[in-house]
């Protein structure tokens, strides 16, 4: 028996589990067009991210195997995304140009089949889903070489938009220099955070060339297209725009480095089970005010997972903090502790409920 | 009844066909388990182009509705990448960085349970390919925006590869200039090919600004951002790489425009029924001898759906030519017209058989 009659029984059984999945999809996308009409009376949204998120996480906890839980949601996120489509093909708008990490970052939150809108600033991706040009837009907002993306946060605090999800991306640092050889090469530059995730790899590989931190990692690669004796660590995409050369490849660390994008939109998304909320607050600036601000969270028992300070330009304050905690802001232990932080807070601002990426 | 009372009842029918469609996909992984068992005795590919794109064709065809057939097809090729991935996590080599187009050819060939491996230029793909540190390399072949990938040509000539499939992605075309506006613009540079497909628009909203054909849209776009009377046509990629502003998006008269690259690999792909053959040939230079040369295809009733000439270096032919023709080389008519070219030319190198990309 040669290996194609081998083969051919078998195919035909994929072939007919092939068309019983064939039917039930289209079956799914019957019922789906109903909940559409449901929605439609009452303009209900059409994309709610923590029903497709609930949707997800079962299909991983009931996966029987052989196939692996993230295969398994990937197919999913595909006929979520195949079903929503029938009802109306949500449009995203997105840092462009086409082609990058934050159109793939489109995809992994809303599946292939919707309508992406290139942006040429982040500016335009806020402008756009204010104005309901897109259904949603997508920006980068935590980089783990960059860290926060500064213009997102800013734009963040006047937008009447919410964040109602976020994705995150794996990022890979690499070491380039001009000429593409370590010949001659007597700084290492790069982003503090970068060299921080680097560290291990540099002791190792160039213990003795003097490291030095620089504003950003594309500064870095900007500095070693210029300079035959400097050597970058920054993403593979930068040695395209700067022109240099990748000596090592995938060089951090740790190899689950992720960046962090918040999807922004009119949506306020209801509870999944397992959410973050999102906040921004100020207070005047004395001495144990931040701590004392924030003990409301430990009162009520939630767990900030993020904090960022950053400069505000009124001068009224003089920090504005970004605060990411666990939980809901429809969680009883979360209202409380936000309706405290209002209350002793100068400045106060929800920036969304949503829930923890996959 | 309030919405979340109408929807609760939808959602419940929804999670139980979930269920079903969760149990058949894992029915349908055992079963390529198996398929994998009987291919590892003869050390048979993981990876069968021809296969994947009948289950697409089919899955098409037969698709009841109201999903959309394109999206269906996303979704199976996912579900394939998934199974594939229990026999083996296909690795595949492509032009880097990750976050381009090149990485998401790549997943529209394989779905996304595959290892991608990104390379810092086109021989290093061919390399890795040759060298079995990758099953399969995707490299450019042909973009509407700068023509033939002149090296990706010149590798596959060497090459012991075949190509064993082709993916086709579309291209998007934006003016753009130094500053973001057509102030002060007294030319429009790029590739004649670009030009030429921008030709209705830039009639209706330029006419009568100086159109300049260089070498490469590339090339254009370097020239904008140096000087600021010259406005470039390129890909939004090229905005950022060359810092330049996009005035207007998606210029191109034909939305439809599309790169393709080739998949390359060891395997030799088995007819799918709708498939196309790659040759190189040449030809002493004598008046008439192309056309005489390539006589065994019309002779056989093959079409030729593609021809591209190229200076050889080695000085012995004048010329190389790229010739696609529809069908398969076991195909019979294609047999006899390919044993006959043979014959006659110069040269004669077989590139390979392989599916129309959907």
């Amino acid at each position: 028996m040669n290996i194609e009659d081998k083969l051919k029984p078998l195919r035909e059984q994929i072939d007919a589990l092939d068309a019983q999945i064939l039917v039930l999809l289209n079956r799914r996308a019957e019922v789906a067009q109903e909940v559409g009409h449901v929605k439609a009376e009452t303009n209900a949204p059409v994309f709610r991210p923590e029903r497709e998120v609930q949707v997800l996480r079962k299909v991983a906890e009931n996966n029987p195997g052989p196939l692996q839980a993230g295969d398994v949601q990937t197919i999913f996120r595909e006929v979520m995304s195949a079903c929503r489509a029938l009802e109306k093909r949500v449009v995203v708008a997105y840092l462009g140009p086409a082609g990058t990490f934050s159109e793939q970052a489109v995809y992994q939150q809303f599946g292939h089949s919707v309508e992406g809108m290139a942006c040429v600033s982040i500016d335009e991706v806020f402008r756009a889903a204010e104005a309901g040009t897109a259904d949603f837009g997508v920006v980068p907002i935590e980089n783990s070489s960059e860290g926060v993306i500064n213009r997102t946060l800013d734009l963040l605090l006047q937008t009447t938009l919410n964040i109602s999800g976020e994705v995150s991306m794996p990022v890979h640092h690499s070491l380039m220099t001009k000429n593409g050889t370590m010949d001659g090469i007597t700084r290492i530059c790069a982003h503090s955070q970068a060299l921080a995730q680097c560290n291990a790899w540099l002791n190792q590989h160039f213990p003795n060339i003097e490291r030095i931190a620089v504003a950003s990692n594309a500064e870095a690669a900007r500095m070693a297209r210029d300079d035959a004796s400097v050597a970058a660590i920054a993403g593979e995409i930068a040695a395209q725009t700067y022109d240099v050369l990748i000596v090592h490849a995938h060089i951090q660390d740790d190899p689950h480095n992720r960046t962090r994008f918040a999807v922004i939109g009119h949506l306020q998304t209801n509870p999944s089970g397992k959410d973050q909320t999102s906040l921004v607050l100020s207070v005047q600036n004395k001495a144990g005010a931040v701590y004392k601000l924030l003990s409301p969270l430990s009162t009520h028992d939630v767990s900030m997972t993020r904090f960022e300070s950053r400069p505000a330009r009124t001068g009224a304050w003089e920090y504005f903090f970004y605060v990411d905690v666990e939980g809901h802001e429809q969680d009883e232990n979360v209202a409380k502790a936000l309706a405290e932080l209002k209350q002793n807070a100068a400045f106060f601002k929800l920036l969304g409920s949503y829930p923890f990426s996959l």
